[in-house]
């Protein structure tokens, strides 16, 4: 079955962005190669999908290292894990027609092959710009959401700290707080992030956490304490909220980026009675647990996009070749909004 | 109105263990001093208890100590808080008739004038050794029971690691743990006590704490991994486990033993990658705040107390001359069982 849709048609060839040498820590443009190679056949209920707008992600950090991690290291020498939205081009399978738009593991790649295995969301109806379904409608729209949901839990009147805050997740997770009904401050890496958290998403109060005294500063974001603190980072960010936190709070764990290595362990702060102290529920949130709960969260979260309710940023740039460095931009904090790699 | 007892008659003066300095960490015998002073006259609403049984407790330290805490600190000068299970001697109150025993916050003294906001559990139904509803049917086995059911929530098939398994709260967490179909595993601090978490308290292994690798002796008690951590110590302990949990596992935090000093803030390894990548669910707990669930807590434990289904240690002294050196011995692990102090 070869595709209706002219534009995607295949050149006979894939481009790829290879792991070519095991990072230890963030991943930098030299750890990735770019190579050619021909199509592969598709097998019975596989699908090739055209990619047009790759992710680029912290978690890849992780998917890149070796060592335990919530998933398996990307081999040497194989195409970097990665997220994308495309379309389909050529099907054996009868549920996966060609012209279907997909968000899922399609890698930073021309063309994947791919089963229904590596779907995360059918895009049936297009009800926002397609570069959406790869943030606020993908993978960080839905962790903002579901995490918050299901382990910050925030209640009408509590006060919601979010770090990161001017990011992919951490703006979604302001502005879905604040339609809880909850007060929302955030934590963002310089003066200009902050502001937009305020001036863009609607936060009540955002700080630089580049501060001398991030105690003080955190006390001014939320002078009654937190209720529900979202992070992102973890390290002396999360040791300094933690001890803020108001007696029953709920921490969600999304992510650590604030520390480069964790070979070896890093120390910090001891934090187990700040936990009993004050009676927290400290949980750790993987999206990719929550795979059943993708399509009512995308319900949830589309009309909130198509009305203007949920806002988000994106960093689009051109070309596979830009995928290398990319995720060493993002612990830079160099990008603004969601990052995104346009090769459609 | 006097008491129908004789053996709890008031002799006319209350012998009473005062808080005399501040102690930093641990309390020792000489942050104490005992003095006698007259009865006090009952106001309107109150009645007098003559204290039966004195209970002491890890959580002392921190009522003693100055600083943060779930509970202010006692006064110096004051009678230190405790919990007791005595009579009522004499009564101001319609519902607290005299002979009534009750279990509550009546101080480290023979006779306490309190209100109903001092009482934990009525006794109405003696079905066990008085000694026990200081203990195990009181404030150690409704921690074991609310904190294992409400926190760590175990499940048929679950393994469940418990520290200070031989102590009061932890031989109790054990044995309710196993009574819900889990696979029960203890450190202790000893070969003896670790070897009465198996004869005595029916734990499927227990390891002493004190070896020089506690990651290959928490591997040999769970080699499946952790699915219910309940610490009662914090610190390298801590450390260790979590790093030995199953994804979606429980940790109870419901004492910070291990750590003789909380000012300033110790380090440790860094814990919240641990939780992000095993989505654990961290809770504190103190048992305070869940005095509307002791009755059905009580009558949930009252009846394994009583068909042998769950049992317990005590160590009783006699003489309130014992109690300011107590707590000091609780944390040199000097004791065996709940320790209780014997002056009626």
């Amino acid at each position: 079955m070869t595709s209706p849709i002219p534009a995607y048609a295949c050149p006979g060839t894939n481009r790829r962005v290879i792991l070519a040498t095991r990072p230890v820590g963030i991943p930098q443009a030299d750890h990735f190669q770019l190579d050619e190679v021909p199509l592969e056949p598709l097998g019975e209920g596989q699908f090739r999908v055209r990619n047009i707008y790759l992710s680029v992600d912290p978690a890849q950090r992780g998917w890149a290292n070796e060592g335990a991690n919530y998933s398996d290291a990307v081999p040497l020498g194989s195409v970097m894990r990665a997220l994308a939205v495309g379309a389909i081009v050529e099907s054996r399978h009868p549920d996966f027609p060609a012209g279907l738009h997909l968000y899922g593991w399609f890698g930073w790649q021309d063309y994947a092959v791919a089963g229904p295995e590596a779907v995360m969301t059918r895009i049936e109806r297009v009800e926002a710009p397609l570069s959406a379904y790869a943030g606020v409608l993908g993978m960080n729209g839905l962790t903002a959401w579901l995490a918050l949901s299901q382990v910050g839990r925030p209640r009408a009147g509590d006060t919601v700290l979010v770090t990161t805050a001017a990011g992919a997740v951490g703006s979604a997770v302001g502005q879905l707080a604040r339609a809880a009904g909850g007060r929302v401050g955030g934590l963002a890496g310089g003066a200009a992030k902050a502001a937009r958290c305020g001036n863009r998403f609607g936060f009540a109060a955002a700080a630089d956490y580049r501060t001398d005294d991030l105690a003080a500063a955190v006390h001014d974001l939320a002078p009654q304490g937190i209720d529900v603190f979202f992070d992102n980072v973890g390290g002396p960010i999360l040791d300094t909220v933690i001890r803020a936190m108001n007696v029953g709070g709920r921490i969600v764990q999304c992510g650590t980026a604030s520390i480069a290595n964790w070979v070896p362990a890093p120390t910090g702060l001891r934090n187990e009675r700040e936990v009993l102290m004050r009676r927290l529920q400290w949980g750790g949130f993987v999206i990719f647990d929550h795979a059943a709960d993708y399509p009512a969260a995308l319900a949830h979260l589309a009309p909130m996009v198509a009305d203007g309710r949920l806002v988000h940023d994106e960093e689009i740039v051109s070309g596979l070749a830009a995928a290398p460095g990319a995720i060493a931009r993002l612990y830079a904090g160099q990008n603004e909004g969601k990052s995104l790699i346009f090769i459609g």
